[in-house]
Protein backbone atom coordinates (compact mmCIF):
# COMPACT_ATOMS: atom_id res chain seq x y z
CA UNK A 1 0.00 0.00 0.00
CA UNK A 2 1.42 3.32 -0.75
CA UNK A 3 2.44 5.49 2.38
CA UNK A 4 -0.54 7.50 3.01
CA UNK A 5 1.61 10.65 4.01
CA UNK A 6 -1.20 13.32 3.01
CA UNK A 7 -3.39 12.50 5.93
CA UNK A 8 -0.75 13.36 8.58
CA UNK A 9 -1.72 16.68 9.84
CA UNK A 10 1.57 18.58 9.30
CA UNK A 11 2.07 17.33 6.17
CA UNK A 12 -1.36 18.31 4.88
CA UNK A 13 -1.08 22.07 6.48
CA UNK A 14 2.13 22.61 4.53
CA UNK A 15 0.91 20.80 1.31
CA UNK A 16 -2.66 22.81 1.68
CA UNK A 17 -0.49 26.13 1.49
CA UNK A 18 1.16 25.02 -1.93
CA UNK A 19 -0.29 27.85 -4.51
CA UNK A 20 -1.34 24.75 -6.97
CA UNK A 21 -3.29 23.81 -4.36
CA UNK A 22 -4.68 27.67 -3.00
CA UNK A 23 -5.01 28.63 -6.70
CA UNK A 24 -5.52 25.13 -8.38
CA UNK A 25 -4.31 24.38 -12.03
CA UNK A 26 -3.49 28.32 -12.44
CA UNK A 27 -0.90 27.65 -10.07
CA UNK A 28 1.04 25.02 -11.58
CA UNK A 29 3.44 26.35 -13.97
CA UNK A 30 3.22 23.24 -16.19
CA UNK A 31 0.00 23.23 -16.15
CA UNK A 32 -0.15 24.94 -19.88
CA UNK A 33 2.19 22.07 -21.60
CA UNK A 34 0.23 19.59 -19.51
CA UNK A 35 -3.34 21.52 -21.25
CA UNK A 36 -1.94 21.81 -24.60
CA UNK A 37 -1.44 17.75 -24.28
CA UNK A 38 -4.57 17.15 -23.53
CA UNK A 39 -7.30 15.45 -26.15
CA UNK A 40 -10.97 17.32 -26.74
CA UNK A 41 -12.58 16.29 -23.36
CA UNK A 42 -16.41 16.91 -24.72
CA UNK A 43 -18.72 13.77 -24.01
CA UNK A 44 -15.51 11.96 -22.66
CA UNK A 45 -15.50 10.32 -19.22
CA UNK A 46 -12.40 11.10 -17.41
CA UNK A 47 -10.60 9.18 -14.56
CA UNK A 48 -8.47 11.31 -12.86
CA UNK A 49 -5.78 9.35 -10.52
CA UNK A 50 -4.56 11.27 -7.57
CA UNK A 51 -6.97 13.90 -7.68
CA UNK A 52 -6.27 15.37 -4.56
CA UNK A 53 -8.52 18.17 -3.81
CA UNK A 54 -10.08 17.63 -7.00
CA UNK A 55 -9.29 20.69 -9.15
CA UNK A 56 -8.30 18.47 -12.28
CA UNK A 57 -11.42 16.84 -11.74
CA UNK A 58 -13.58 19.77 -11.84
CA UNK A 59 -12.07 21.20 -14.36
CA UNK A 60 -12.48 18.48 -16.55
CA UNK A 61 -16.47 18.65 -16.35
CA UNK A 62 -16.27 22.24 -16.76
CA UNK A 63 -14.42 21.35 -19.73
CA UNK A 64 -16.82 19.37 -21.42
CA UNK A 65 -16.52 16.19 -19.82
CA UNK A 66 -19.32 14.30 -19.59
CA UNK A 67 -18.68 12.38 -16.39
CA UNK A 68 -14.99 13.11 -14.26
CA UNK A 69 -14.17 10.49 -11.21
CA UNK A 70 -11.45 11.28 -9.08
CA UNK A 71 -9.68 9.05 -7.47
CA UNK A 72 -7.40 9.55 -3.99
CA UNK A 73 -5.74 8.18 -1.10
CA UNK A 74 -6.63 10.66 1.10
CA UNK A 75 -9.40 10.98 3.21
CA UNK A 76 -8.72 14.72 3.97
CA UNK A 77 -8.39 15.73 0.47
CA UNK A 78 -11.24 13.77 -1.15
CA UNK A 79 -13.42 15.49 1.90
CA UNK A 80 -12.45 18.70 0.34
CA UNK A 81 -12.96 17.60 -3.18
CA UNK A 82 -16.12 16.43 -2.30
CA UNK A 83 -17.45 19.94 -0.56
CA UNK A 84 -16.74 21.56 -3.51
CA UNK A 85 -18.46 20.60 -5.70
CA UNK A 86 -22.31 19.82 -6.29
CA UNK A 87 -22.00 18.80 -9.72
CA UNK A 88 -24.03 15.26 -9.95
CA UNK A 89 -21.45 13.80 -12.62
CA UNK A 90 -18.24 14.76 -10.43
CA UNK A 91 -17.47 12.08 -8.20
CA UNK A 92 -14.62 11.65 -6.08
CA UNK A 93 -13.54 7.99 -4.30
CA UNK A 94 -10.89 7.03 -1.90
CA UNK A 95 -8.62 4.11 -2.61
CA UNK A 96 -5.45 2.67 -3.09
CA UNK A 97 -4.08 3.20 -6.65
CA UNK A 98 -1.57 0.44 -6.03
CA UNK A 99 -4.76 -2.05 -5.20
CA UNK A 100 -6.97 0.12 -7.71
CA UNK A 101 -10.40 -2.01 -9.65
CA UNK A 102 -11.27 0.01 -12.34
CA UNK A 103 -14.46 -1.35 -14.86
CA UNK A 104 -13.57 -2.52 -18.33
CA UNK A 105 -13.39 0.39 -20.88
CA UNK A 106 -15.11 2.54 -18.24
CA UNK A 107 -13.53 5.83 -19.13
CA UNK A 108 -12.10 7.64 -22.58
CA UNK A 109 -9.67 9.76 -21.01
CA UNK A 110 -7.26 8.97 -17.63
CA UNK A 111 -4.99 11.98 -16.26
CA UNK A 112 -3.20 11.90 -13.45
CA UNK A 113 -0.54 14.97 -11.61
CA UNK A 114 2.54 14.12 -9.62
CA UNK A 115 1.39 10.85 -8.17
CA UNK A 116 3.02 8.03 -9.69
CA UNK A 117 6.19 8.37 -8.33
CA UNK A 118 4.24 7.21 -4.96
CA UNK A 119 3.57 3.87 -6.93
CA UNK A 120 6.50 0.95 -6.56
CA UNK A 121 4.47 -1.41 -9.40
CA UNK A 122 4.07 1.50 -11.90
CA UNK A 123 3.50 -1.63 -15.03
CA UNK A 124 0.38 -3.16 -12.83
CA UNK A 125 -0.81 0.13 -12.76
CA UNK A 126 -0.44 1.20 -16.71
CA UNK A 127 -2.31 -2.12 -17.28
CA UNK A 128 -5.14 -1.73 -15.06
CA UNK A 129 -5.19 2.14 -16.73
CA UNK A 130 -5.22 0.65 -20.01
CA UNK A 131 -7.95 -1.95 -19.43
CA UNK A 132 -10.09 0.80 -17.99
CA UNK A 133 -9.64 2.47 -21.31
CA UNK A 134 -11.74 2.87 -24.30
CA UNK A 135 -9.47 2.04 -27.97
CA UNK A 136 -8.13 5.33 -28.94
CA UNK A 137 -8.08 6.90 -25.11
CA UNK A 138 -5.91 9.18 -24.34
CA UNK A 139 -4.17 8.45 -20.69
CA UNK A 140 -1.71 12.18 -20.15
CA UNK A 141 0.05 12.15 -16.99
CA UNK A 142 3.09 13.73 -14.89
CA UNK A 143 5.23 12.16 -12.52
CA UNK A 144 8.75 13.74 -10.53
CA UNK A 145 11.55 13.45 -13.35
CA UNK A 146 14.14 10.67 -12.40
CA UNK A 147 16.52 13.41 -12.88
CA UNK A 148 14.95 15.50 -9.80
CA UNK A 149 14.46 12.07 -7.84
CA UNK A 150 17.38 9.73 -8.19
CA UNK A 151 20.33 11.23 -6.57
CA UNK A 152 20.47 10.37 -2.34
CA UNK A 153 21.05 14.06 -1.36
CA UNK A 154 19.24 16.11 -3.71
CA UNK A 155 19.40 19.78 -3.91
CA UNK A 156 21.20 22.70 -5.43
CA UNK A 157 24.91 22.88 -5.88
CA UNK A 158 27.10 25.12 -7.82
CA UNK A 159 29.46 24.39 -10.59
CA UNK A 160 33.00 25.75 -11.05
CA UNK A 161 31.05 29.18 -12.84
CA UNK A 162 28.50 29.34 -10.05
CA UNK A 163 25.93 27.81 -12.35
CA UNK A 164 23.11 25.77 -10.62
CA UNK A 165 23.76 22.71 -10.92
CA UNK A 166 21.38 19.29 -9.86
CA UNK A 167 23.82 16.18 -8.33
CA UNK A 168 22.88 12.82 -10.09
CA UNK A 169 23.70 9.37 -8.66
CA UNK A 170 22.25 6.34 -8.69
CA UNK A 171 19.78 7.07 -11.85
CA UNK A 172 19.87 3.41 -12.86
CA UNK A 173 19.17 2.38 -8.98
CA UNK A 174 15.58 1.76 -9.29
CA UNK A 175 12.78 2.04 -5.79
CA UNK A 176 12.84 3.91 -2.62
CA UNK A 177 13.59 7.73 -2.18
CA UNK A 178 13.10 9.55 1.06
CA UNK A 179 12.53 13.03 1.16
CA UNK A 180 11.53 15.46 3.88
CA UNK A 181 8.92 17.91 2.57
CA UNK A 182 6.44 19.17 4.46
CA UNK A 183 7.40 15.58 7.05
CA UNK A 184 10.63 13.76 7.15
CA UNK A 185 10.77 10.71 5.19
CA UNK A 186 7.89 11.04 2.87
CA UNK A 187 8.16 7.54 0.97
CA UNK A 188 8.54 8.18 -3.31
CA UNK A 189 9.76 5.52 -5.76
CA UNK A 190 12.74 6.77 -8.39
CA UNK A 191 12.40 4.74 -11.50
CA UNK A 192 14.17 5.71 -15.06
CA UNK A 193 12.69 7.25 -18.03
CA UNK A 194 13.17 3.96 -19.64
CA UNK A 195 11.09 2.55 -17.35
CA UNK A 196 8.18 4.46 -17.05
CA UNK A 197 7.99 4.24 -21.08
CA UNK A 198 8.57 1.17 -21.18
CA UNK A 199 6.50 0.24 -18.52
CA UNK A 200 3.56 2.37 -20.72
CA UNK A 201 4.78 0.65 -24.06
CA UNK A 202 4.27 -3.27 -22.51
CA UNK A 203 0.93 -2.53 -21.11
CA UNK A 204 0.10 -1.71 -25.14
CA UNK A 205 -0.29 2.02 -25.44
CA UNK A 206 1.35 3.81 -28.08
CA UNK A 207 3.54 6.86 -26.47
CA UNK A 208 2.43 10.40 -28.27
CA UNK A 209 4.54 12.98 -26.60
CA UNK A 210 6.81 13.08 -23.87
CA UNK A 211 7.59 16.23 -22.50
CA UNK A 212 10.29 17.33 -19.41
CA UNK A 213 8.95 21.23 -18.22
CA UNK A 214 10.76 23.88 -18.40
CA UNK A 215 9.35 27.07 -17.66
CA UNK A 216 8.80 29.45 -20.95
CA UNK A 217 10.53 32.97 -20.99
CA UNK A 218 7.42 35.02 -20.10
CA UNK A 219 6.70 32.83 -16.97
CA UNK A 220 10.31 33.14 -15.83
CA UNK A 221 9.88 37.09 -16.45
CA UNK A 222 6.28 36.83 -14.22
CA UNK A 223 7.98 34.69 -11.68
CA UNK A 224 11.97 34.42 -11.37
CA UNK A 225 12.36 31.93 -8.57
CA UNK A 226 11.41 29.66 -12.12
CA UNK A 227 14.80 29.85 -13.87
CA UNK A 228 16.25 27.09 -12.02
CA UNK A 229 13.57 24.90 -13.31
CA UNK A 230 15.94 25.30 -16.89
CA UNK A 231 18.96 23.60 -15.47
CA UNK A 232 17.22 20.32 -14.93
CA UNK A 233 13.70 19.16 -14.88
CA UNK A 234 11.88 18.28 -12.01
CA UNK A 235 8.57 16.57 -14.13
CA UNK A 236 8.04 14.52 -16.63
CA UNK A 237 5.12 14.62 -18.52
CA UNK A 238 3.91 11.56 -20.86
CA UNK A 239 0.86 11.40 -23.79
CA UNK A 240 -0.08 7.76 -24.29
CA UNK A 241 -2.51 6.46 -26.18
CA UNK A 242 -4.36 2.90 -25.92
CA UNK B 1 28.04 20.65 -41.96
CA UNK B 2 28.81 18.60 -39.17
CA UNK B 3 32.54 19.19 -37.80
CA UNK B 4 34.57 16.19 -38.82
CA UNK B 5 36.66 16.05 -35.66
CA UNK B 6 37.44 12.47 -36.86
CA UNK B 7 39.61 13.45 -39.24
CA UNK B 8 41.93 15.45 -37.40
CA UNK B 9 45.41 13.32 -36.59
CA UNK B 10 45.51 13.60 -33.03
CA UNK B 11 42.13 12.78 -32.72
CA UNK B 12 41.89 9.81 -34.69
CA UNK B 13 45.08 8.59 -33.05
CA UNK B 14 43.51 8.50 -29.73
CA UNK B 15 39.75 7.54 -30.72
CA UNK B 16 41.40 4.40 -32.93
CA UNK B 17 43.07 2.87 -29.50
CA UNK B 18 39.74 3.22 -27.31
CA UNK B 19 38.54 -0.54 -26.60
CA UNK B 20 35.22 -0.09 -29.02
CA UNK B 21 37.57 0.54 -31.84
CA UNK B 22 40.22 -2.27 -31.63
CA UNK B 23 38.03 -4.76 -29.96
CA UNK B 24 34.87 -3.85 -31.84
CA UNK B 25 31.39 -4.43 -30.48
CA UNK B 26 32.62 -6.72 -27.93
CA UNK B 27 34.33 -3.62 -26.63
CA UNK B 28 31.61 -1.53 -26.13
CA UNK B 29 30.03 -2.63 -22.73
CA UNK B 30 26.18 -1.59 -23.99
CA UNK B 31 26.49 -3.99 -26.80
CA UNK B 32 25.04 -7.09 -25.49
CA UNK B 33 21.83 -4.50 -24.82
CA UNK B 34 21.75 -2.71 -28.34
CA UNK B 35 22.15 -6.34 -29.87
CA UNK B 36 18.36 -7.17 -27.72
CA UNK B 37 17.13 -4.76 -28.99
CA UNK B 38 17.72 -5.18 -32.61
CA UNK B 39 15.67 -7.60 -34.99
CA UNK B 40 16.23 -10.39 -37.16
CA UNK B 41 18.53 -8.92 -39.73
CA UNK B 42 18.34 -12.47 -42.14
CA UNK B 43 17.70 -11.15 -45.65
CA UNK B 44 17.27 -7.66 -44.54
CA UNK B 45 19.01 -4.49 -46.44
CA UNK B 46 20.83 -2.78 -43.50
CA UNK B 47 21.98 0.77 -43.12
CA UNK B 48 24.26 2.09 -40.85
CA UNK B 49 24.75 5.75 -40.41
CA UNK B 50 27.92 6.84 -38.62
CA UNK B 51 29.85 3.42 -39.47
CA UNK B 52 33.18 4.18 -38.48
CA UNK B 53 35.58 1.84 -38.99
CA UNK B 54 32.40 -0.63 -40.08
CA UNK B 55 32.45 -3.31 -37.29
CA UNK B 56 28.83 -3.19 -37.11
CA UNK B 57 28.23 -3.17 -40.74
CA UNK B 58 30.25 -6.41 -41.59
CA UNK B 59 28.55 -7.53 -37.83
CA UNK B 60 25.00 -7.07 -39.92
CA UNK B 61 26.57 -9.52 -42.91
CA UNK B 62 27.56 -11.74 -40.85
CA UNK B 63 24.64 -12.15 -38.87
CA UNK B 64 22.59 -12.38 -41.73
CA UNK B 65 21.79 -9.47 -43.72
CA UNK B 66 21.02 -9.57 -47.65
CA UNK B 67 23.47 -6.39 -48.38
CA UNK B 68 25.24 -3.32 -45.66
CA UNK B 69 25.83 0.44 -46.14
CA UNK B 70 27.94 2.09 -43.52
CA UNK B 71 28.03 5.79 -44.07
CA UNK B 72 30.60 8.12 -41.96
CA UNK B 73 31.86 11.49 -42.75
CA UNK B 74 35.16 10.75 -42.13
CA UNK B 75 37.46 9.44 -45.05
CA UNK B 76 40.09 7.90 -42.74
CA UNK B 77 37.44 5.70 -41.37
CA UNK B 78 35.89 5.08 -44.29
CA UNK B 79 39.29 4.37 -46.03
CA UNK B 80 39.81 1.70 -43.39
CA UNK B 81 36.24 -0.26 -42.95
CA UNK B 82 36.60 -0.44 -46.87
CA UNK B 83 39.97 -2.58 -46.32
CA UNK B 84 38.48 -4.57 -43.76
CA UNK B 85 36.15 -6.53 -45.89
CA UNK B 86 36.28 -8.14 -49.04
CA UNK B 87 32.35 -8.50 -49.16
CA UNK B 88 30.61 -7.34 -52.00
CA UNK B 89 27.83 -7.48 -50.25
CA UNK B 90 29.39 -4.56 -47.59
CA UNK B 91 29.83 -1.49 -49.02
CA UNK B 92 31.12 2.20 -47.43
CA UNK B 93 30.22 5.65 -48.40
CA UNK B 94 31.91 9.20 -47.36
CA UNK B 95 28.44 11.50 -46.43
CA UNK B 96 27.43 13.94 -44.17
CA UNK B 97 24.33 13.11 -42.63
CA UNK B 98 23.01 16.45 -42.60
CA UNK B 99 22.90 16.14 -45.94
CA UNK B 100 21.74 13.00 -46.78
CA UNK B 101 19.95 11.21 -49.74
CA UNK B 102 18.80 7.75 -49.29
CA UNK B 103 16.69 5.78 -51.38
CA UNK B 104 12.68 5.49 -51.00
CA UNK B 105 12.18 2.40 -48.69
CA UNK B 106 15.71 1.17 -49.75
CA UNK B 107 16.26 -0.36 -46.35
CA UNK B 108 14.49 -2.73 -43.96
CA UNK B 109 16.71 -2.00 -40.92
CA UNK B 110 18.54 1.20 -39.85
CA UNK B 111 21.51 1.14 -36.99
CA UNK B 112 23.37 3.82 -35.56
CA UNK B 113 25.98 4.14 -32.36
CA UNK B 114 27.56 7.34 -30.42
CA UNK B 115 26.75 9.53 -33.77
CA UNK B 116 23.35 11.73 -33.48
CA UNK B 117 24.80 13.99 -30.88
CA UNK B 118 26.90 15.41 -33.54
CA UNK B 119 23.81 16.15 -35.46
CA UNK B 120 22.29 19.56 -34.91
CA UNK B 121 18.67 18.86 -36.56
CA UNK B 122 17.35 15.75 -35.51
CA UNK B 123 14.48 15.92 -36.91
CA UNK B 124 15.40 15.98 -40.92
CA UNK B 125 17.47 13.12 -40.32
CA UNK B 126 14.40 10.81 -38.87
CA UNK B 127 12.56 11.90 -41.16
CA UNK B 128 15.08 11.07 -43.84
CA UNK B 129 15.65 7.98 -42.34
CA UNK B 130 11.95 6.97 -42.09
CA UNK B 131 11.62 7.71 -45.63
CA UNK B 132 14.33 5.83 -46.62
CA UNK B 133 12.40 2.62 -44.39
CA UNK B 134 10.39 -0.16 -45.13
CA UNK B 135 6.97 -0.33 -43.48
CA UNK B 136 7.59 -2.13 -40.35
CA UNK B 137 11.34 -1.54 -40.40
CA UNK B 138 13.35 -0.80 -37.42
CA UNK B 139 15.30 1.41 -36.86
CA UNK B 140 18.08 1.00 -33.69
CA UNK B 141 20.17 3.76 -32.69
CA UNK B 142 22.23 4.87 -29.55
CA UNK B 143 23.39 8.53 -28.46
CA UNK B 144 25.11 10.11 -25.63
CA UNK B 145 22.28 10.63 -22.67
CA UNK B 146 21.21 14.29 -22.11
CA UNK B 147 21.99 13.75 -18.70
CA UNK B 148 25.73 13.18 -19.83
CA UNK B 149 25.78 16.15 -22.10
CA UNK B 150 23.60 19.11 -20.62
CA UNK B 151 26.14 20.51 -17.98
CA UNK B 152 28.66 23.40 -19.25
CA UNK B 153 31.56 21.39 -17.11
CA UNK B 154 30.96 17.46 -17.15
CA UNK B 155 32.91 15.88 -14.55
CA UNK B 156 32.05 13.88 -11.72
CA UNK B 157 32.10 15.50 -8.25
CA UNK B 158 31.51 13.74 -4.85
CA UNK B 159 28.52 14.45 -2.59
CA UNK B 160 28.31 14.79 1.47
CA UNK B 161 28.84 10.90 1.12
CA UNK B 162 31.63 10.39 -0.92
CA UNK B 163 29.12 8.99 -3.76
CA UNK B 164 29.82 9.58 -7.37
CA UNK B 165 27.62 12.46 -8.36
CA UNK B 166 27.09 13.73 -11.80
CA UNK B 167 26.23 17.40 -12.12
CA UNK B 168 23.22 18.65 -14.01
CA UNK B 169 22.27 22.28 -15.49
CA UNK B 170 21.37 23.99 -18.66
CA UNK B 171 19.36 20.77 -19.61
CA UNK B 172 16.72 22.51 -20.82
CA UNK B 173 18.80 24.33 -23.18
CA UNK B 174 19.87 22.56 -26.30
CA UNK B 175 21.92 23.53 -28.83
CA UNK B 176 26.10 23.71 -28.81
CA UNK B 177 28.03 21.70 -26.14
CA UNK B 178 32.36 21.96 -26.52
CA UNK B 179 34.13 19.53 -25.04
CA UNK B 180 37.76 18.36 -24.67
CA UNK B 181 37.65 14.46 -25.97
CA UNK B 182 40.70 13.26 -27.49
CA UNK B 183 40.84 17.26 -28.73
CA UNK B 184 39.55 20.41 -27.35
CA UNK B 185 36.32 21.86 -28.57
CA UNK B 186 34.67 18.56 -29.91
CA UNK B 187 31.43 19.95 -31.06
CA UNK B 188 28.02 18.22 -29.74
CA UNK B 189 24.28 19.06 -30.37
CA UNK B 190 22.81 18.57 -26.49
CA UNK B 191 19.07 17.76 -26.86
CA UNK B 192 16.32 16.73 -24.09
CA UNK B 193 15.30 12.81 -24.11
CA UNK B 194 11.73 14.23 -25.14
CA UNK B 195 13.10 16.24 -28.09
CA UNK B 196 14.76 12.90 -29.47
CA UNK B 197 11.22 10.74 -28.72
CA UNK B 198 9.22 13.70 -29.84
CA UNK B 199 11.58 14.16 -33.18
CA UNK B 200 10.97 10.13 -34.09
CA UNK B 201 7.35 10.23 -33.35
CA UNK B 202 7.08 13.59 -35.42
CA UNK B 203 8.64 11.86 -38.14
CA UNK B 204 6.25 9.20 -38.35
CA UNK B 205 7.87 6.18 -35.88
CA UNK B 206 6.70 4.28 -32.90
CA UNK B 207 8.69 4.16 -29.87
CA UNK B 208 9.28 0.61 -29.22
CA UNK B 209 11.93 0.66 -26.45
CA UNK B 210 14.03 2.71 -24.37
CA UNK B 211 16.98 1.76 -22.47
CA UNK B 212 19.22 4.42 -20.38
CA UNK B 213 22.25 2.26 -20.45
CA UNK B 214 23.86 0.92 -17.17
CA UNK B 215 26.30 -2.30 -16.89
CA UNK B 216 25.63 -5.53 -15.24
CA UNK B 217 26.27 -6.72 -11.96
CA UNK B 218 28.44 -9.12 -13.86
CA UNK B 219 29.64 -6.53 -16.18
CA UNK B 220 30.86 -4.44 -13.48
CA UNK B 221 32.76 -7.55 -11.59
CA UNK B 222 34.79 -8.11 -14.40
CA UNK B 223 35.43 -4.51 -15.21
CA UNK B 224 35.13 -2.70 -11.82
CA UNK B 225 35.73 0.62 -14.01
CA UNK B 226 31.90 0.42 -15.33
CA UNK B 227 30.50 0.74 -11.65
CA UNK B 228 30.37 4.59 -12.23
CA UNK B 229 27.67 4.19 -14.92
CA UNK B 230 25.39 2.96 -12.44
CA UNK B 231 25.17 6.25 -11.38
CA UNK B 232 24.41 8.09 -14.24
CA UNK B 233 23.44 6.74 -17.58
CA UNK B 234 25.97 8.00 -20.45
CA UNK B 235 23.84 6.75 -23.42
CA UNK B 236 20.48 6.49 -24.15
CA UNK B 237 19.24 3.50 -26.57
CA UNK B 238 16.13 3.76 -28.28
CA UNK B 239 14.34 1.31 -31.03
CA UNK B 240 11.50 2.80 -33.18
CA UNK B 241 9.39 1.21 -35.71
CA UNK B 242 8.37 2.43 -38.69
Amino acid sequence: MAQNIYDKPEFFAGYSALPRQVHGLAGAPEWPAVRAMLPDLAGKRVLDLGCGFGWFTRWARENGAARALGIDLSQNMIARARADTTDPMVSFEIADLEKLVLPRAGFDVAYSALTFHYIEDFGTLAATVRQALTPGAHFVFTIEHPIFMAAAHPHWLSDEDGRKTWPVNGYSREGERRTDWFASGVLKYHRTVATTLNSLIGAGFAIRQVEEFAPTAGQIAENPDLAEEVERPMMLLVSAQR
